[in-house]
Formats: C-alpha cells, sequence, structure tokens
C-alpha cells in the first residue's frame, strides 16, 4: 500500500537540528524526503534563484533511511526542484521547519521556512511550516514535535481550504505549561530598524541590522496573544495579497488622468 | 515651503534604466532620494540580510541633482537603511521602480521591486510599485512614467488605506493604445517550473530555472486581464498574511490531541 509522499524543507539548511526534529515527527506517517539549502538562508522571504543555476547534492545517509537532497538555492528554489527535479511529482504534503525562532506575526513575511511552504501551496500542496520560539542551535525540540506530528495528521485527516496554507508557531515552553493548538490571525507588528554602525581596519563604515520588534496590538484573537498565553498558534495564511477592502475605496478616485 | 520627500527604490539596482524613468516620473512633486542596490536583484522577495553586514555608497552625480545611495543589500534592506540611516525619518512617499518586467498576479510575491514597497507600507509610508511589461533594458518606459506620475499624484491627493500600498502594472504598448488605469485585483496563476539540465566541464550536473507562467482564470476584475486589454493595472496590497477565511473552517478541527 503507498504511503503518503511528505517533503520536508526548511531556511535554516539541511545540517540544522529543527529539520532532524521534523523529521522525527512525521516520518511515521508516510515516505520521507528532505530537501533543503545547503547553507542557512534565514530571512531570504520568497526569493528564487534567477540568472544563477543551481546544483542538487543527494546527501546518503544524512537522514537514516530516508533521501535527503541538498541544493545551493534558497527556500523557495528547494520546493521548485524538489518538485520538478527530483520527486518529478507533487508531494502529498509540504512540511517546513522546525524553525530556529519565530515565524509569528510580521515575521511570516521574511521567513525562508514560511516561503518554502507559500511555494508549496502555489503548487497546489497542502503545506505548513513550523517554528519554534527559541533561536538558540541547542534549543528543545520536544513540545514543537508533539505539536508537528498532530498538525500534520490534522492536516491529512480534514485538508486543507483551497490556496490556503497553515503557519504553525511553538512556544518555548515545557509540554507541562502547554495549553493545546489555538486558530487565529497574524498580530499587527512590525520591526523598528536600527543598524549598528562600525568602521572596517580601512576606516571605512558598515552596518550590521539589529532591529527591535514593536507589537502593535494586543487582541486574543492573535497569534502574540497565543503564544505569550501558552498556546501554539495556527493561522491560515494566503498568497492573494490582494487588499480586497481597499479596492471599493479606489475605486473612489478620478482615474481621469 | 518643504516639498515631500520621495524615496526611490528598486530591485534591477541603481544603474537600471527604469529607476531612472521613475526618478524623471515623479521629480516634479518633492524632493527626491535613490536608495538603491548595487546590482540587479530581481526575484529577491521580501528577503533581509541576517548575519552579514551591509554598505552604503553615496553616488554623486548619477542622478543629477538628487541625493543617490547604493546598498550592498536587498531592496527591502534598502528601505530600511534609507530609513534609518540616510534619511533619518520617513519620507513622505515611497516609489519602487519602475520594474523591468511584470510584477502582476503571483509574481508580486516573488519581486524585490514590490517587496520595497511592502516594506515602506509596514513602516507606515504610502508606496508604490511600478512595473513596465516588457523585461529588455532598452524598453521604452515613456507610457510608463506617465502612468508613474499620474498615480503618484493620486496617492498625494487622496492616501491611501491603512497597511495597504499599490501594485501598478503598466502594459507594453505605446500611448495610443492605452485604455487608462483599472483598479483591480491579483489575478490566479502560477509558474510551472521547469528546470533546464545542464551538464559542467567537469561532468557534474547543473539546473536553470526557466518556467512557464500558468494563468489559472480570466475574470475582467483582475490585473491579467485589464493588462491585456491595455489598461495599466493598479492592485492594492496588504501585508496581513491571513487566511481570514479560513479561520472558521479550522475551528471546527477537533484540536484536542
Amino acid at each position: 500500500m503507498s504511503q503518503p509522499l511528505i517533503l520536508v524543507c526548511n531556511d535554516d539548511g539541511i545540517h540544522a537540528p529543527g529539520i532532524r526534529a521534523l523529521v522525527e515527527a512525521v516520518e511515521h506517517l508516510g515516505d520521507v524526503v528532505v530537501v533543503a539549502p545547503d547553507r542557512p538562508q534565514s530571512g531570504m522571504g520568497h526569493a528564487v534563484t534567477i540568472g544563477e543555476p543551481l546544483r542538487i547534492h543527494q546527501k546518503t545517509g544524512l537522514f537514516g533511511r530516508h533521501q535527503a537532497y541538498e541544493t545551493t538555492g534558497t527556500p523557495v528554489d528547494c520546493v521548485k526542484l524538489a518538485v520538478d527535479r527530483i520527486l518529478h511529482r507533487k508531494p502529498d504534503l509540504l512540511v517546513s521547519g522546525i524553525n530556529h525562532g519565530s515565524n509569528s506575526s510580521i515575521n511570516v513575511i521574511y521567513s525562508g521556512t514560511m516561503s518554502a511552504a507559500v511555494e508549496g501551496a502555489i503548487e497546489g500542496i497542502p503545506s505548513v511550516g513550523f517554528s519554534l520560539c527559541n533561536y538558540a542551535l541547542d534549543a528543545d525540540f520536544t513540545l514543537a514535535q508533539q505539536v508537528a506530528t498532530q498538525v500534520t495528521q490534522l492536516i491529512m485527516a480534514n485538508g486543507l481550504m483551497p490556496n490556503t496554507l497553515l503557519n504553525v508557531n511553538i512556544p518555548n515552553i515545557t509540554g507541562n505549561d502547554y495549553k493545546g493548538l489555538k486558530i487565529c490571525r497574524q498580530s499587527a507588528a512590525k520591526w523598528k530598524e536600527n543598524f549598528e554602525e562600525r568602521t572596517d581596519p580601512y576606516r571605512k563604515k558598515y552596518y550590521w541590522m539589529v532591529g527591535e520588534f514593536h507589537l502593535l496590538e494586543h487582541s486574543t484573537d492573535t497569534d502574540e496573544w497565543a503564544l505569550a498565553n501558552h498556546f501554539a498558534s495556527v493561522v491560515p495564511v494566503q498568497f492573494d495579497l490582494t487588499a480586497h477592502h481597499a479596492i471599493p475605496y479606489l475605486n473612489q478616485w478620478n482615474l481621469e488622468g
């Protein structure tokens, strides 16, 4: 009997502990194939590689019995290469992560992990991204793995609405304090950019992006509220970026130049 | 009397003809400052530079009397650097482009030009991206410039709804055939990836992304319809990616693990 084919991606790179944790969380649910960048690609957003060729290297044994491939591309490139050149078909499910660090609220838009899942959804693959609210390389993924298993099973059992995917964030707490899953919406938030200026040995200036997270609302139906209150947040995401509510407003403009 | 401060960005790089065309289109509407990548960054999506420092170089004389800066960062980095390190304040308007090539329908999500405008909107800056449906370096920007001037004036006169920006695409036609602006929504479309395999001199394989555009609908309220019918398409865009319509569906799931 044929098992579902599960494509596993991420943006922290094929050697990150988080993708290993995700493989362990879903390997009993289907046939797993890993396709991930050969190096960390955090913050790559929905970047694709144009004007440069890509390479694919099979990594035998890196994930035990599972097929695994690293590519020189971005997370989105990995999904495209997986479908066209590695699997030669759409997988039945795409899971991305587990990201080292939150992709809640506005972070969804900068995240390579979530962009891989968005690309999967554009392809028509049921897709989900998982992120743990802890940037440490040695973070404890135990709770995140439980959540990843549960949400993956829920998607397999119920399916997703067309042209939607899930953004799942797991709070950085232990299992005892965990309250469960909460369906929510993306919080209004922004990063206040703040670049640190340094001077190189040649007396030229350069800048490191630091930046401060500003939460702009505290509603109880948001992902940030859920995470602060020890829920794992589950936000349905879409790739139709149209601000439909703004169309009537724009139609009142005098468009005759 | 103080003029509005207009930040001009793009993703094709500070030397692209399109950004020069955009400066010409808006320079009579305010004080222009150009901040753009030092090299082409098409397809960068909403990528930001993490883990590497950035540099800024002033380019005296490149845009006549206007201040201009190139950075080593992505289009989104350029917006962040402009606000924090170059202008030391929010500009009154951000215009991005004019992109060499369409950013209509699903292209909005891969586009560095549009991501710069999205970042502006996240910052609370009235923002708009302009793209001409012609990839050629020597494309004729005459009509695109007229549209850019008109839409920029409309934004200045009317303002945008909170947390929205505009994605404006200009058809590749001459002025005589042009029908005007049309407010529309993002068409459903996707790229069917298709990688061309080559073999390098060392007998190793590599892949070039080519890909084919698939339009998935033909409704008259979409940007692709507008462009095919000689309108410039104006799509309001938002950065709340929540699929709000999917929340009731997900709330029917049995979330008790």
